[in-house]
């Protein structure tokens, strides 16, 4: 069998973000928890936006900010996810090709439009996402090519990907096929509330069939039920190969069976926006592992990613990651 | 006659704009121009796009931004513009409304798409724009509510306006019918092709037409065809009541008939993209003069909105100019 020619493919539900900042007594007249991603059809998602501020429009979705993350590294990467055959979806489109990422998932002729999530920025950073799936919920089975799960290192599965029924059935073809061929499979956990609707299934996944999980504080703990990190901690050693987990500005931690890794922050002068944070993590320490860097040096390309990100609006990077990562001699 | 119950309608190209970084090297390889803005069309718009790295979008167009800072400052402002019934039109819509500014010019129903400005950013934070004019191209004097105009204290235009040839019209009759309702109007001379191209229709228009003028450096040496600022802030004295000249990193100057008023440039940590930058600044100015302030304090408002939209992507404010000015002891 022909060594992978991609370090990662990314399947995830393809959103285009809509951004604007909000108040606190505006989430809770409108009934938001903050920090949370929740499930809005068409019409909440409409009258939402009208009571929003004005925003600024950006290509989203965790696995795609990812793998845009991971491409401005200077990782090979391709995407999987759907969007509708509309402006949306043409924007989404671009920027992942135009980030170097390779994308042919046929857009949905008819049905649903692009996906977009309505993301509300209050003035401590902190973001809270009201997400309409559209055109997501027709990601299938059939628009995961074997030779391409073959073809990639690792494939690179969110937890998102649950909620729309036949997204999960993709979820768990490309995983077989990764495992088929060789490869490993890395999964995010997304949310805590996702983890709460599967935790079951997630758990069985884990078990057995992921290789490199990620997960920050309170969906760890929501998986295990457990009181603390430390508990959680103990809990998912084994189950999967590597785990890394982070904990906001306390850090992260990366632990194998018999290695434990705590991960500094990088200190950044002002925090806007902490869309993203998770998933440019993510997006670092797949680099370094798909690089051959240690644990510890992939830990640290995750932090320096995501604190690029949380320094400005949008959940993808302004500024080239390779370079910033050799700027601070990770690369 | 009743008094004015607005302060200030501004009337424009209704354009979103699309964001992206881009190195002296792309702008040489696509023969473009750096710092000026050129006109597209939809062929073109598409092949530059898909050449163009990742971006983000956001709602735009020079009197758009302008009127989107000055209800940021606390002004009460409508806009005229048209979009296309289409996801950007709706985004360009959303965002006028949200920021406080009333919005209801009717969306072309068939026709061209809303308008998008294709910028390109380069690391010097300058900002090189390629504009597809779409569903612009029909507004006309059909869109102008005279009762609408007679309800401002000043009709603000951009010079793009001349462009498509019936805004050009629809600019003319606003001009008429504020001037029957003893109201002010402003022009900003938008660019210097832009000048060029109109400069004859433009002086003509001035001389007599034009109360409250806004040009840059090289918009007002361009109209005047002098070889320097001095000669042309000559030349400007006179034929309109007050001029309102940008100079970049220089400040500004703001002359009557009898009085000059240079105005400092509001320092800023890190500059990144100068797009709205002239726009802000006549948000700032107009909001000043329609609240009773004098020349030099207006001034002062204008080069702190600009310096608020250069420090970040986009042409719009991302913080409450109302509250920075509170701060800067200016409101």
């Amino acid at each position: 069998m022909a060594g992978p020619s991609l370090d990662v493919v990314g399947i995830g539900n393809a959103i285009v973000d809509v951004i604007a900042q909000a108040d606190d007594a505006f989430l809770a007249r409108q009934g938001l928890a903050k920090g949370s991603m929740r499930l809005i059809d068409a019409a909440r998602a409409e009258a939402l936006y009208a009571e929003m501020g004005p925003a600024l429009e950006m290509s989203g979705g965790s696995a795609g900010n990812t793998m845009a993350g991971f491409a401005s590294l200077g990782g090979a990467g391709a995407y999987i996810g759907k969007v509708g055959e509309d402006e949306l979806g043409r924007v989404f489109a671009h920027d992942m090709r135009a980030t170097g990422v390779g994308f042919d998932t046929a857009p949905l002729a008819a049905g649903p439009p692009t996906a977009r999530s309505l993301i509300l920025v209050t003035p401590d950073a902190q973001r809270t996402m009201n997400t309409f799936l559209g055109a997501c919920v027709e990601l299938g089975p059939e628009d995961i090519a074997p030779a391409l799960i073959a073809s990639a290192q690792t494939t690179y599965l969110e937890g998102y990907l649950f909620d729309p029924p036949r997204a999960k059935a993709a979820f768990q073809k490309a995983a077989e096929l990764a495992h088929a061929a060789g490869r490993k499979v890395s999964l995010t956990l997304s949310d805590p509330f996702c983890v709460e609707r599967y935790r079951a299934e997630f758990r069985a996944l884990i078990e057995g069939h992921v290789d490199i999980l990620f997960a920050n504080e309170a969906e760890i703990t929501a998986l295990y039920e457990t009181a603390s990190f430390d508990e959680a901690l103990r809990a998912v050693r084994g189950h999967c190969a590597i785990a890394a987990l982070t904990r906001s500005e306390k850090g992260s931690v990366l632990v194998t069976g018999d290695e434990m890794h705590p991960i500094p922050p990088v200190r950044i002068d002002q925090l806007v926006d902490t869309t993203g944070a998770g998933d440019l993590y993510a997006a670092g320490v797949l680099f370094g592992l798909t690089h051959g860097r240690d644990l510890a040096t992939s830990g640290r390309l995750g932090s320096l990613a995501a604190a690029e990100v949380i320094g400005h609006y949008g959940a993808r990077p302004e500024t080239s990651l390779k370079a910033l990562a050799r700027q601070a001699g990770l690369l």
